[in-house]
């Protein structure tokens, strides 16, 4: 019997609650992999729920949408980097100087959409979603605060959003799909070093 | 009697070639009223014959398209540009210190797009255009000779191609519409500084 449609009593809630978490994961892990390995053309919610070993029903229920499911990829992705900015381990996380920070924040920001390029790739074609807006805002202001104490010369606010921009555009997903991901992130270094002082 | 509907016999000739000119200009520049005044949206073949006092005809006659009349906007945009470049008076064109071409080219390439900020955002929208590559390359193999005489440490190539992709963004319409245009040349005008040593 499904854990699923057992009414709420009892012993039964944990159990719902692991099955619920795992099936979550699964679809998430599932949706990674189509990506990864046929890009987001291949990610419809029939192949995702298959690969993932459940129902369609089960992804339509918890994603909504196909739009919905990548979403939530997105956020999750996000939610790694903040995490690790807010409470990880220095050079990305506090008690590292400014700009030691500054370094590990965009080199990590590069890695995780050169690592995620499909994803992200399709995400852009989506319509915008608040969720985003407000990501972009936690981006902006973190490295604008960094940028302000290294470089207070500098309009921190623009320069920043001008340091990030190019992550955003078509040159990354192409460099990447070429194999050139880490001439890319070197040259990507060599802007960020030339902006901020040694 | 429209000359172009007459036999292409002697004297007409001329005469017909000037028509052809000044009808070109008319729609180009009611093109660049429209766009400048009410947005892409506005851009509509009726509209553009109107206001340049053509028949629709004509305009579809000349350009073909939609597509194909903004795509010659483009292409007359870029072309003053690369012009001034190849054969203008320093520091744009020949003749200065590879340093300030660099600097003059990329703050005319700025002011390029942020003149032409809602050409650009309907160009963008269409289908590529092989014209498009082309003039692509152009602007990356100036920026790479300069960048590998100013800077021989960089990856010129990588780094001009960083160098452009924000003016390609979202982030110079927006500032372009929000009034924050000067303030977006300077912050570019830092982020250039940093990499140029003076």
């Amino acid at each position: 019997m499904d854990p699923e449609s057992r009414g709420g009593a009892g012993e039964s809630r944990p159990r719902e609650r692991a099955d619920a978490a795992r099936n979550r994961r699964a679809i998430l892990d599932a949706t990674a992999a189509l990506l990864a390995e046929h890009g987001a053309g291949a990610v419809t919610m029939e192949r995702v729920a298959a690969a993932a070993g459940v129902g369609k029903g089960t992804v339509f229920h918890r994603f909504g949408s196909r739009a919905g499911l990548l979403d939530e990829m997105i956020s999750e992705m996000a939610r790694t980097l903040r995490q690790a900015v807010t409470d990880g381990p220095p050079p990305l996380g506090p008690g590292a100087p400014p700009g030691d920070r500054l370094r590990a924040f965009l080199d990590a920001f590069a890695h995780m959409i050169a690592d995620n390029v499909e994803l992200v790739t399709a995400y852009r074609s989506m319509p915008p979603h608040p969720q985003r807006d407000e990501m972009h805002a936690f981006w902006g202001a973190h490295l604008t605060a960094l940028l302000a104490e290294v470089r207070p010369d500098l309009d921190a606010e623009i320069v920043g959003s001008l340091l990030l921009a190019p992550l955003g555009g078509d040159l990354l997903p192409q460099m990447v799909r070429a194999g050139q991901r880490e001439r890319l992130f070197a040259a990507y270094r060599q802007v960020v070093d030339s902006i901020l002082p040694r």
